[in-house]
């Protein structure tokens, strides 16, 4: 027996009934349901189950499986038993990628760093720290070709999911749209508010009195995808931009820890540019 | 058809498949759950449903009815006709009485304040602005005469929910115990700590980085009922007993209300000295 | 003998010295510094002292002028002997005037509301609670005619601040650029997202997680004066529109009592489009 | 010249006049002061400036040394151009130690780790990937006899701060005396709230629905002395102790973090048993 509750995610058409049809099959499989969420939005409805791990794995995936069959339902099973294959982008900033390897040296956040890749050298002295294959992609002299040798990259490594800790490159549509819900982007303000470059400066330069940052899903319109989770810092007139990025920093690499373990947990579904997050 | 949902609450010992039922039950009379909250804790299980306004509520009320009465589970469904009436009691510090007419005022908090009860005079004038009852009762010799007098007081007007806004006197327990569940009060720290009377200034003593307020059930046990809402405000060594009393007002001013609306909402169920808060 | 400090405050072009001269006056003067911030930007520097009132006002006065006549340098020196006379203009939507109104009630703000303006008549039933003057000043068919009798009404009363408690109309140039430094606004989000209207709306659609409100000094750019005070709260994919405008009630309501404690306290300096806040 | 100010600290018995001097004595150093706080409490002042690099560190040198000398006043020239040397100490739980290794490897504290030294051996592996010499100071037989080691381990390497992250035995009076104002410990709550053992479990009884971390230096009196940090996070019914045990753990790394910078940055200075904090 596990020891840690299995997760049942679940997305249909919005109706009445489908919660009392999905509990039924959990109790009819002899399972107790610990924890349930459930939204409907524009038509859609989406629900995330937790049922102890007491019942029995076959029954719970055959009753799953036979309401997902009659229904349509789009149903999944999420058992827990694989760790979850990550792969982490960045560039010259270093301090998400850093807290991220922390974090999961002392077994924090339940995934593997199967590599980090990088247009820069920076992060190769902290892969090679924590033993884990770095991977170097620079940009020469024509970009695309740069986007192409990533694109096989992620492509040969094929993780369930790809952070970027401050990559600074924009990624091509190619790449966004064949890892849409999997790759996740940890931006430096409080989206939507300074969208795009050198958000800080321009924070300093509004003379805001709190900064922020935000975690989510990459998409091809550039820091326009579905938020995960977003958090601010007070600060003042003293702080100059330096000041406003070292202290952004706290932030940035709590919400993306927080939107990592978020998405691992199954707590996340997109919802056309929202999404809902059950926790 | 009215422009709020219903909303479904139930009690029952903790057993797999209540959900299924309810959830059945509620499909059954035609309805659509909207909003779905469970939690199960020390062998018991409470749920909270919203159900779309477009189903019967005779049908409705029909379906939850003979579920309760084959089950044993207590089941209550809030139709949302009829507005709490509310007593308010206060002393001489009045932020939180203030913070309260004005939020009701403004059509707010959904509820009605049926009387205003003191064993000071301060809150009186607020009462005559906001034209509601004022019920001085004043401790004379024998401080058990008055608590009789509040006793019979709040017994005649039989409100739905007593708020201690910074009443400052101990009550005994024949009135706690008379109105356990529905009697919240505002202390004027993040408890446990600086349970009691002088929070701020142990507070300054201790040189605590953070003050907070902490809206509780009242129980016979001073600043130990289960806990609904609490909040803090950060503060700084330039801050003077003064400074912190005038910062936590606004902590408590919030919390209060922020405990009122989630009360009023059915959304707190008592757990022994727990409570669970479906938000 | 006060029972509160005085506050000196002190603006000119930046050089080294300038703390120097100024604490060596407050001491030759006989008086105390007991609170002291400094901040210099863009070639300006600020000041703002307490000056603890065991001092003789008049000594303290003469040293301060004989400095100030000396160096060219603005210094102000408040005694906190007069109550500022405020405005308060509102229009539908009536929280932030409510709590303002219920603030001052209980004596926590240290302002007097000379009149309330409004371009609509729901304040007016709150206004004659609180005993306060209630100017309506309608649009017409010109609402520049409107426009003329607001200036005309401010230059009346001549208050010290005006504070746009949800206002919901854009104030010509004339009148925010007469009362400039001397009219605050509460803004529904947290600038610069969301500028201009409908905050709670487009923040639902791009499914933010935070929500915020900012208070601003009024210049002619909308929702871009100087920045006082901005705070937020989270929200939830379950959360609507019209949630969003119920919670973001909270943080606006203490956001703008914050900004405006700030400012009556002469903490708030302003540098460009930047403000310097002492606290 | 230097790429950051100078910061330049003094204690004295308060008096008026204090700040005009040490304003006068940086002026005529040819100093101009970018920065200036200051604090009295209990008859005793302190006071923390920043001078601009752009002084003579020889002639600021003089002047304050010759102010010193004059008034027998306590004043510190920090330089920075000394990297602080510290100590961490740790037991079983590492997410503490993780952190500021993550955090000194990408440059952001500016200090140097020069031992970590532990009661257990699970924080081996993270010296070893971070090449920081590891001491064991296991608990044999007699516990007085680990507590002599570990006082001659730090004797010896005598660092500027010993930082105890989540080192989880008591230490005897002989060791925080001697290194008093020179040891900073997390606790894993918002003290004085569940000062001691197991504050995630009694908190979770409680029932709070918020819990936090506080930085503290060490005294003899277990959890009791001076507060430099503290931070809270919400947290639900739903939470169990491992789940709040999980969330605190964020709380705590960052008020560690927070509390060292601070520290390392002159801006705490300690009043009997509260801080002041320059910031």
């Amino acid at each position: 027996m596990a020891d840690h509750p299995y997760i049942v995610t679940l997305r249909a058409p919005d109706a009445p009934g489908i919660v009392a049809e999905l509990a039924k099959a959990v109790f009819q499989a002899g399972g107790n349901i610990s924890d349930l969420g459930q939204h409907s939005e524009q038509g859609e409805f989406a629900c995330r189950l937790e049922v102890d791990p007491t019942v029995s794995l076959a029954s719970l995936r055959e009753h799953l499986s036979s309401l997902s069959t009659q229904h349509g339902w789009s149903i999944e099973l999420f058992e827990g038993t694989e760790i979850p294959r990550i792969v982490i982008a960045c560039s010259t900033t270093l301090h998400c990628l850093s807290d991220l390897l922390a974090r999961i040296a002392v077994g924090e956040m339940g995934c593997e760093v199967v590599a980090i890749v990088s247009d820069q050298l920076d992060g190769q002295s902290l892969a090679e720290q924590f033993r884990i294959p770095f991977v170097h992609l620079p940009v020469g002299q024509d970009r695309r070709d740069q986007e192409a040798r990533i694109a096989a990259t992620l492509g040969e490594l094929n993780p369930d999911l790809v952070v970027l800790a401050r990559y600074m490159r924009i990624l091509p549509a190619e790449i966004t749209e064949a890892w849409e819900g999997k790759m996740i982007n940890i931006h430096h303000s409080f989206l939507p508010a300074f969208a795009g470059a050198g958000p800080y400066k321009r924070a300093h330069e509004r003379g805001v009195k709190l900064i922020g940052a935000t975690a989510h899903y990459v998409t091809a319109g550039l820091d326009e995808g579905p938020i995960i989770c977003q958090d601010i810092t007070a600060v003042t007139h003293r702080d100059s931009t330096r000041d406003l990025a070292r202290r952004g920093a706290d932030v940035e690499r709590s919400v993306l820890a927080a939107a990592l373990r978020l998405h691992l947990e199954h707590r996340v579904m997109v919802f056309g540019n929202r999404t809902c997050v059950f926790n």
